[in-house]
Order: structure tokens, then C-alpha cells, then sequence
């Protein structure tokens, strides 16, 4: 299947009968509200609002939905961080949703060896989602936000998280490109390209289940077919990925500002790793954007590691 | 001077009045031909075709202009570029082209060191230059090509190149921003963000003459003004960055195809370092972009290093 944008994703969850506990971290910002609001009123959610409640309180339009809200109290941001992922761990909520609280300090609270939701030997690491108008699909790539440079086996994991969100997102056999600058193999200058090809390897031997992996491409010659012909490779991907594993987070970041900035690109992103996908909005976030994370978050399943 | 798109450049040229010695090796593919064709007819341009005659005085276009063209019998492609370097050396011609023969060989007559063009202690380099709709005015960036991942003395270098370039085009205080996944200095997880303070502080203690250099700064904080005021950054690039220098080849190339690809933008590609600039386009690479590089490599002066 093929995922043409975010109103498809919000389709396919609501056919799912879906409804997520969010365990709103702080969640008193506005643009927070807006998006939790939208998702109660998709359908797909209910709220768990940690932290002061007077904001929520007066906010008209979100308590036209008070029955689908609960609150938690709290008296920092840090406790509030705390709770959710007490929450989280006692099985009462689904998806933790970062508001007015510093990454870093929620971050603690997820990373805790003792209370917290990453279990050993699992990677924290960021998924984005998004929507370029001029590509004929949704495209996922990591990871442009928490791994500096991903060692061969942070790659795997990232390549096993991308693969389990997107069956869960509905594609039966995903197409993942590993990218790098060219699709030359060269150990020497690019180790890099290297590893690629033992994990191509290693998903071509049935490793990681039924999927696509195939490396080093570049960005073009992963997402169109053309490209791929005109420089005269061969490629399983076929021009037609599903998602982009980045060298590191350098080149992830970069993707990420150019499709949205230059390219009209949305996006949703997570936390992936914990045993519950972590919403994790930038600052300058639209409440779209969030929204949209609160969509993808909601597909995926308690994560039994 | 903002310079709004490739045609704007190509008045600005057309006004210098200046027409340039192209020396194209083995320039007997059709795009080649073509492009040099439109340099030609635009008036900025003579062409000196190194290689095989056969097919050039066959082309009845490119014929009309007759008066325009001249020949250097070279029997084999490496003849062809060696010719084409020695022109150079000699003062008999301004830009060396690629036409059918593979990079490596033209690169090795450009190396060579006895014969070549690049002067000890120079660096060669690649500048993008590109026209993206979405953005204001044209955007220079480096390198997505040749340096895999510049040391600190390199990428000084580059800030070098870009900056001679973009004042060559009439940028007089040519904005430069020095490219990362975010605005912080890091050292311990980014050693190039440090690196990055101390190019920056160079440039504003008068090192590189007038311009404008920061980072680390992101593309959307480097090329929107709105992005930096959101993430509460003061910057004097102010979010109209002319130029980005990357961190390495991987997000370079990211950024070169991504833009390409999903946001419409063309480009015009140069390596630069040598006495002549080079235009070396990729397999794939369309007319309009060989006929942009011809362009922008036709500001270059002789370059006295």
C-alpha cells in the first residue's frame, strides 16, 4: 500500500477504531491544546493533561471535550515528566506528548534506569514522517535530531525501528534506501558504505522480514526512477522509497529544513526506542505538524521489545 | 545585489560585454554541444572543441556559428584533456569544460602536478550555484561533490572560494552561513561547531574582507528570517544567507538533491581552486544547468591565487 498523505493515515487509523491515551507533559501551550483537541476530535484520542490544570480549565473549546480529559497534578514540569512515564510504565497511557517542558528534562525522565520507558538495549532515536507535494508518497526518514553519527549497530536499530513503523503505518514490504553521496561503494574514503551494504545484506537474507534495502543511493536515485536510469543503476528500491536512512544526523537535519523550508514539505516526528512513541515537538512547530505526530503516534502499538 | 534567478546573471554578463575562451574536451555529446551552442549565440562565448572534429562540423546548429569555433585535434579523450589544461597554462583559454570523458581523467590532467591547474596549496573545491523558487534570490553552496569531509584548514579554503565567487557575481557582502543541525556549539559531539567559531570570529576580525559570516546555524535558520525570530537566535545573516558552506559531502549532496528533486530548483555547478574554473557536469545533468554553469564560470576571472 501506498500512503498518499496525512488525511490517508487520519482515514486508515479512524477504519482502525483506534483510541490512544495521550499523557500530555506540561501541556498549557496553545498550540499543544489545538493539537490534542483536533485528535479527541478525530476521534482517535483521549487526553491525560500532567501538570498545572488551570490552563485547560479555561480553555472553552478543549472542554468542550471534557469528557474525554483527565488530569493528573503536578507541581513542575520535571514531576509532571515523571508521571507520564509512571503512566506509561503502569500501562495507563499510550503515548507521552512533550508541552511547555525543556527536551533535555523530559528526556530524563524517559532515559531513567530505574522508572524510566527505554529498555536496555533499545536506541532512542527520531523518526520523522513527512509529505513533499511533489513526491508521489509519503516518505520516512531518520534520524535528524537525536543520534549524532549512528555506529553499525545503531543503524540496525534504526533500520528495524523504521521498518516496524511503517508496517504498522500499513506497507506490507517497505523500500528502505541507505543514503549516502553517491552509489559508489568505497570503504576507504566512506566507511559508511560499508556498513550499508552488510545491513543490504543481512535484510536481503531475511533478517528483518519482508522488505526492501538497498544501499548506498543517493537521495535522487532513491525517490526517482528516472534518476536511477539515467545513471544507469539497478536498484530493488526502484526509485520508489518509503523511507531514507541518513549517514548521520547531519545530512538527516539537512533534508528535513530543505523539504520544509524549499519544498512545502509537513512532518510529523517521534521518538522511537521506548516501549511508547514520545512526541516530541521543535520549538516553531505548527499545530499541524503536531497533529500529525499525534496521527503516526496512534498507529503504533505498545512496543514489546 | 540580490540576484534573483539565472537569467538575471545572464544580463548582468551580457552588460560586462565580456566573451570567454571555453575549452571543451571532447565536447561531442549532444548536451555539450547544445549548451555551449547557447553560450555562443547568447554572445558571451568562443568555443574551442579538443578532441574529434567529425561530429561537431556535422552539427548544422552549431555550425551557423563557424566564426565561433575553432579545433584541437586530440586523438584520444586523455589527449583531449591534457590539450585542454595546456590551453590554460598557455593563456589560450578561460574555462575548461567536460564533455565525453570520464571525471577521473579530466581531473587527472587538472592534478597533474607538473602540467596541471591547480596551484600548490590551493584546494579543488565544488560550488553549487542555485536557483530555487521557493527562496528569493539565488543560493550558492559547497561542496557536494569532491571534499567527502573538509579539515578546518579546507573548509577555510571553501569560505574563500565562495566568497571570491559570489563577489565575482556582484554580491558585495556576500552573506555566508557555516552549515549544522543546530544553533549550538558543541564540541564534544560536533568538534566542526567549534571550528565553525573560529572561521567566524576570523571573518569578522577582517580576514576575509567584506562579508557576513556565521554559524552554527541551520538551512532554515540561514534562509528564513521568520525560522531564527521563532527560535528566539540573533544572527546577522538575518535568514537571507547567499551562501551555505555544509559540514561535509553527505549533507551537501543531501541538500543539492534535495532541492533538485522535490523544490524545482536548478543549478549551475563549478569546481573551483584551479587557474580556470571547471565545469564538470554530472551524467543527468540537463542543458539548462551545463548552459548555468557556463554562465557563472564565465564571471570567474583569471584567478591569481
Amino acid at each position: 500500500m501506498e500512503l498518499k498523505d496525512f488525511g490517508h493515515l487520519q482515514r486508515l487509523l479512524k477504519e482502525k477504531g483506534l483510541v490512544k491515551r495521550l499523557a500530555v507533559v506540561n501541556g498549557t501551550d496553545n498550540s499543544t491544546r489545538r493539537a490534542v483537541e483536533r485528535a479527541i476530535e478525530a476521534g482517535f484520542a483521549v487526553a491525560i493533561f500532567i501538570g498545572s490544570a488551570d490552563e485547560i480549565r479555561q480553555d472553552e473549546s478543549l472542554m468542550r471535550h471534557a469528557d474525554k480529559i483527565t488530569f493528573v497534578e503536578a507541581a513542575t514540569p520535571d514531576e509532571a515528566a515523571a508521571k507520564a512515564v509512571a503512566l506509561v510504565r503502569e500501562g495507563g497511557a499510550d503515548v507521552v506528548v512533550k508541552g511547555l517542558i525543556n527536551t533535555d528534562n523530559l528526556l530524563k525522565a524517559v532515559l531513567n534506569k530505574q522508572t524510566g520507558i527505554l529498555p536496555q538495549g533499545e536506541l532512542l532515536t527520531h523518526i520523522t514522517v513527512s509529505y513533499i507535494p511533489s513526491y508521489h508518497k509519503l516518505l520516512m526518514f531518520t534520524d535528524v535530531a537525536v543520534i549524532p553519527k549512528p555506529t553499525a549497530e545503531q543503524r540496525e536499530k534504526q533500520l528495524m525501528y523504521v521498518l516496524r513503523l511503517a508496517r504498522e503505518l500499513g506497507i506490507e514490504r517497505p523500500r528502505v534506501s541507505l543514503i549516502h553521496c553517491s552509489e559508489k561503494v568505497d570503504e576507504r574514503h566512506f566507511p559508511v558504505t560499508g556498513e550499508y551494504v552488510s545491513l543490504r545484506d543481512e535484510a536481503r537474507a531475511g533478517k528483518f522480514g519482508e522488505c526492501i534495502v538497498d544501499g548506498p543511493l543517493d537521495v535522487k536515485t532513491s525517490c526517482n526512477r528516472h534518476a536511477l536510469e539515467t545513471k544507469g543503476i539497478k536498484s530493488p528500491i526502484e526509485g520508489e522509497a518509503d523511507a531514507l536512512i541518513f549517514p548521520d544526523i547531519e545530512a538527516g537535519n539537512v533534508f528535513y529544513k530543505a523539504i520544509t523550508l524549499f519544498a512545502g514539505g509537513t512532518t510529523a516526528g517521534l521518538l522511537c526506542g521506548c516501549t511508547a512513541p514520545v512526541v516530541l515537538p521543535s520549538r516553531g512547530d505548527s499545530v499541524e505538524s503536531k497533529y500529525n505526530s499525534l496521527v503516526v503516534a496512534s498507529f503504533c502499538g505498545k512496543q514489546e521489545i
